[in-house]
Order: C-alpha cells, then structure tokens, then sequence
C-alpha cells in the first residue's frame, strides 16, 4: 500500500461499519469535513483494498437458510492454494478463509434448512478438499453480537 | 415476522450483499421498480431484522490488526446465556454466535499485532467464559472470498 491510513481513514472506517449506508454528506457533517475529502479518502481505502467490501449482514433464519461453519485442518504438505481453487466458485461457499492455528482454513456455507440437502452439500465440498486431517462442523443458530472495527 | 419475504426482497438483499452502498434510485433501476418501492421494502427488511446490518469487511492486516476467532466447546449444563453476557461488552470481542456442532459459541477477537498484547487478550476473554471443556483458537490470515448470499 503506498498511502498510509491516516485518523480520519479510522474514523470514516468506524462509521460504515455502525451503518455503511451513510452517504458522503452524512459522514462529512459528522466528521466536520467535506464531501469531496470523505469520497477521496474512501476511493483511497477501496483502491487499496482496505475496505474489502460494503455488504449487509442478514438473519439467515428468517431467510430459511442454516449457516454453517467448516474449520478444516489439512495434512501436513497439502497446498491450501489448491485446496481454494478447488472450492471457491462452489456457490455454497460463502466465505473462505486462510488461518494458522487450529485450523489451516475456515470455510462458511449458507444453505437450506433441509438437513438431508445440507448434509449434501457439506460432504460435496469437503470431498473437493483434499488432505483433511480434521474437520469441525460448526451450525451458527444466532449471532448475538456482531462489530467490525 | 408478520410480513412475508418476498422475491424482490430477496433480490434486493443480494444486490445489497454485493454493494450495501447502492442507493435506492440505483437499487430501483436494476430491478425495473420505483425508489419507493425499494424504500418500503428495505424499511421493512431492517424493521424485522431480516437486515441485521450494512457494514464494511476491511482488511484487518492493512489496518494493523490481527483477527483470531476462538470455537468454543462448554462444559454440559453452562448456560449459553451467563458466558455471552459475561463477554459481549468486551470492546476486543467484535462478533458473539451461538452455535450447535463442534463449538457452542464462535467468539471473533480484533486485536493488535503485538502477540504479547494479543496473548493477554485472549486469556482475557477465555478467563470470562466459564466452564469452557474445549477451545479452538484459528488466526485468520486472509480473506480469499467473502459473499454473503
């Protein structure tokens, strides 16, 4: 990144976090600021790929979808680049993510509350990983809290 | 919920996932309708929770941070209830689920990169939780994909 992230990148970052459905006057009137500098500094922080993306998180209970989180731990030598590659245009898989620890990665499916379907899917994408050594299978029945920065 | 979700929400939703910064004109040009149309829906959305939130995903190693998620395994007979209020105050802890499976609680912490810090943090947090039989704790490195739905 050539640019460093200055106290008002945190502070415009702390906001769309709590709402990221402000607007450009919104922000600037809190910030005490201008319109022209909130936009600059936010194309700043999306070209520099700091903020990831503006989404929504929704209640996927009330959209008669289960959230279920897979924390798999691979054999030692298998490479976790393949292991994406082989996972991540599955239309299931929401989210992937590289990890250290007690798992190697972290994968989040969203599918339907048929537990015979989901039973499906889960085993479709663990069979497309190669090399599992362990596998959790976490169902997120609520999200209670839910902060970003 | 008194209200149906109906196709166009559920359109709208996944249009939000994208870019939760789409406006209401943008939203209702997409999808052939009026801006107050989308305006009613969206309100109806948030006011039954089916919108939990509009938020940033940011790259918390840009931003100097280290994210770590902590799989919670309690004890039989803890209550679910006492550990999350005991730790949802904790301004290190962004993101409290409850959950079924191989964890009972999926806790995210942000928190420096200073591993010391980090280390008193987490200790911190797992001193909350009482009763805990098993804890995962996965460093989360990068983020290769984040969709929502």
């Amino acid at each position: 990144m050539a640019d460093k992230i200055n106290g008002i990148d945190i502070r415009i970052l702390k906001l769309l976090s709590k709402n990221a459905r402000l607007t450009y006057k919104e922000l600037a009137e809190i910030l005490g600021t201008t319109r022209q500098r909130i936009s600059r500094r936010m194309d700043r922080l999306e070209r520099n790929g700091v903020i990831q993306k503006y989404t929504v998180i929704p209640n996927y209970d009330a959209l008669g979808y289960v959230h279920v989180i897979l924390g798999v731990t691979v054999k030692p030598g298998v490479d976790l680049d393949d292991v994406i590659n082989a996972i991540k245009d599955d239309e299931n898989v929401k989210i992937i993510q590289r990890a250290l620890g007690s798992h190697n990665l972290v994968i989040h499916i969203v599918g339907p509350k048929d537990m015979k379907e989901l039973e499906r899917i889960i085993t479709d994408v663990s069979k497309k990983v190669p090399g599992i050594d362990k596998l959790d299978i976490t169902f997120v029945t609520e999200t209670v809290k839910f902060e970003v920065l």
